[in-house]
């Protein structure tokens, strides 16, 4: 998708991909296949490029500062980027800076995490490593001390959150370039289905103006104070008490922003892009009342391609994106967007093609 | 762009290219360099296609008959491109049909020309190559039969028709897919400089909304007649007399449906793979009340990157598509959309960006 925004642009990418079957490697011209974890392979791969950017956050912050010393620019840098990466080092620094943040700790072992609970935070108790994890991996919801004993067994460190009461998930996403130029989508609302996304609503339904504004601005505070470049998702939990807190961030373009494509002035990815390459940034606004994005995940049938038919001849308007991976029970294998005026029947489409591609709605 | 519109539909081409510089083989991951008259390449390239589309129209109809003949779809099909390749063939059909076109004749020689002006076209009159012109390529308009010489030198026939008195030219954009659907998008107005289309309104302001929908059941028409499968153009002259009279037809997507990308629910590109793949077609819509293209041309400085980055700053709405391509004077480089509300205010930044990207304006 960032290929594809910058074909415009007349950006021309290099990828470092884990196998030719990623969904970038199949569209992609110049592609080496290679291990991001390997620095030779970093190395290798850096030379000659003018800038790096990443679609996953997972390439080890030492490389990146090997990559920096090398003369390579990185985007985000490496310094930006931790905070995406480790999860406790991103709390400490939100801390910091007096942003709002669930109640949490580092924690060593089931006792700490009891103490945790007795000090405020009460049971159930959120555990999360503090790398590696996503869409619900690397995650546990715990109801005591008993039940805390799965995510120490790795012996990486793990951090202790408490299990926010919230009415529903937001996303704050800004793009920020290196010259300091910053741009912010309007406020989303994410819905979660088994911890992974499923529904994006551009711009949440009935969200008060002012807190609205305050998520913005603390995406933009965020962005500047860690030097992020690039895309920054904050994904927040509105409190039923009316506060938001911090709950991820994702310094890439992020699923919560993948309405944009069809639904913005300028994509994220093409944000990204631009800010990378420290090119003025697009106008982020909406180009619709409403924009719905849902994801389609993989269904008990390898083969989607009548369901895929189905949809377009159903609704001529939808905005079908396929990653062209192949289909697994849950796998996100793309997602489609819709939008209009009528928000109720903007999501209706979106979820039914969802459905019918997933193989959960038959008719 | 074709490959652009076929990411997110999870398509993947197979491209043959003429250099690896060509803007396409910049950007698609499976590229063959060949050339496209011959038949031994395409043969090679064909093998393991699912279908064999074009972005123009110069591969010789004869090659596209025996690719048939081996088995391979060609979309659109010879005997429908022909229509698009050679103009004589063109003129013969649209008359069958009944379509008004320009007075027109196949002449051999300046006498022929003089005869065709006597028996009511008048001088000037405008002659063209049957086969191979483009952009003010292989067309002549001359006063009499004395400036008649140039065209018949190279031996090719030479079709001669009435200098049309038009008040501006439309052009009518279809797609049209094997199973038959087709979808017309809105009238356009294309206003070209010296022989080259310099911009492009959409849809034709002030167009008689009855004038609109003749054109558009023209356009369908002629791709249903002739069994044209993809995007057609049917470029058309508005006559000082409230008549529309066919001027070209082009077989792919066209340069008068490149605001599509920016302005209409489904783009040109996406509707053209849709057609060739035969998945139902995508809405044709636009999505903002007026939509500008302007051709982007090469001027007199090599280098635009100074110029893009004010353009991009100056107008965070921009849509800005650039080729690849090494710039040369007057050569098509890219395009800009803009799209908005103030036909005026759309209109001054799509030429601000254009002119400035080519060096004409300077502030």
């Amino acid at each position: 998708m960032t290929h594809e925004a910058g074909i415009p642009l007349g950006i021309r990418f290099k990828l470092l991909s884990d196998t030719p079957q990623d969904s970038a490697a199949q569209v992609v011209s110049d592609v080496v296949i290679g291990d991001y974890r390997d620095l030779d392979t970093l190395r290798d791969f850096a030379r000659g490029c003018d800038v790096i950017t990443f679609d996953h956050e997972h390439v080890p912050t030492e490389h990146l500062r090997a990559l920096e010393a090398d003369g390579i620019p990185v985007r985000p840098g490496p310094d930006a980027l931790v905070h995406a990466q480790d999860k406790g080092v991103m709390r400490a620094r939100l801390d910091a800076l007096g942003v709002p943040c669930p109640r949490h700790r580092i924690v060593a072992d089931p006792a700490d995490v009891a103490a945790f609970a007795a000090e405020g935070a009460g049971f159930p108790v959120v555990l999360k490593t503090v790398r590696g994890g996503y869409d619900g991996k690397g995650v546990w919801v715990v109801g005591s001390a008993e039940e805390a004993a799965d995510p120490f067994r790795a012996g990486v460190p793990v951090l202790a959150e408490e299990k926010v009461d919230f009415v529903r998930e937001l996303a704050a996403n800004v793009v920020r370039s290196p010259h300091g130029q910053a741009v912010a989508y309007p406020v989303v609302e994410s819905r979660q289905v088994g911890g992974v996304c499923d529904t994006v609503i551009a711009p949440a339904p009935d969200l008060d103006e002012a807190l609205a504004l305050r998520a913005e601005e603390m995406a933009l505070t965020i962005a500047k104070e860690l030097g992020v470049v690039g895309h920054l998702a904050v994904e927040l939990f509105q409190t039923r008490d009316g506060r938001i807190l911090v709950n991820e961030l994702a310094m890439r373009p992020h699923n919560s922003g993948h309405w944009s494509m069809d639904g913005a002035i300028t994509s994220q990815f093409a944000n990204h892009v631009r800010a990378v390459l420290d090119l003025p940034l697009g106008d982020p606004r909406p180009r619709a009342k409403w924009t719905v994005m849902a994801n389609v995940l993989g269904g008990d049938y390898p083969d989607m391609y009548s369901a895929y038919l189905h949809c377009m001849a159903r609704d001529p308007q939808l905005k079908i994106h396929m990653y062209g991976k192949d289909v697994k029970p849950g796998r996100k294998v793309g997602h489609v967007n819709t939008y209009g005026d009528d928000l109720d029947d903007v999501l209706e489409r979106a979820h039914h093609a969802a459905g019918y591609l997933k193989g959960t709605i038959t008719e």
